[in-house]
């Protein structure tokens, strides 16, 4: 893991990652909706045209656990290993089959743990579709690792 | 999906539902790190013996999925469809494999919705292992799909 090692030093408030994109197909939606959240208007596009939604729409749970593997692939601090502690979540618009999403992470503020290698972090973690909607704010207090030994690596 | 239509009149705030039980095996814990959160304490359980979780500990985004799945299979309010509008989580306790989550669900506050057939309720939706150790808490504001149409229905 070292390998993924990060600076922790070098991240301010007012920082900001970008991650992804990521595209969710019809397939992928429903495959999601059957194992995690199978209500109609997530597992049945046709059920879904006359629900709440207006048509087809992800799972937030979907969108959060995509948002999630967008941020560990990509080369934020999330890399070396975040856990989050605190989080908020909220779906301002649904997400369709077939849109891209991506993700920009913010660092609202920053601080020392207790620990060495480690600072505990309130981030903004915003993900857009492709036409630039906000489909989900997350605001989280995070354990960020960085450049002390990594989570997997013996301490 | 009128034959799970719910009476949300009879939601009165402190009142509660159980949800579950399911297990999560080392297997799905690992399936889903690797699809949605492939950070080594997550995927790799003898990594994750020297991390901060001290041993293999599912992906908090996992206990939130299966937390939603035990809701949807159960008899709350959720089964005739529920929208999480604002959602906090936090994640006290890791999920460790070989665990068995149950749900509590609470009604903190329920009123009426400006559409028939539907309420805004504040749930607050613990999750708890086999110890009855709660390893997960979201409170979440939710419109609660109720005994008008269903989602997915004809409106």
């Amino acid at each position: 893991m070292s390998n993924h090692a990060f600076d922790l030093d070098t991240l301010l408030p007012g920082t900001r990652f970008k991650a992804g994109p990521m595209t969710l197909t019809e397939e992928a939606i429903i495959a999601f909706a059957k194992e995690f959240d199978p209500q109609p208007f997530h597992t049945d596009p046709k059920a879904a045209a006359a629900s709440f939604f207006g048509g087809h729409a992800a799972s937030g749970w979907q969108t959060a656990a995509v948002t999630m593997r967008m941020l560990v692939d990509s080369a934020t601090p999330f890399a070396a290993g975040a856990i989050g502690l605190e989080i908020g979540l909220s779906w301002p618009k649904p997400v369709r089959p077939g849109d891209t999403l991506s993700v920009e992470m913010e660092i609202l503020d920053i601080r020392p743990s207790s620990k060495a290698g480690r600072k505990v972090a309130t981030l903004k973690t915003t993900t857009t579709n492709q036409n630039g909607e906000v489909v989900q704010v997350m605001t989280s207090k995070n354990i960020l690792f960085g450049n002390g030994p990594a989570p997997g690596e013996a301490i």
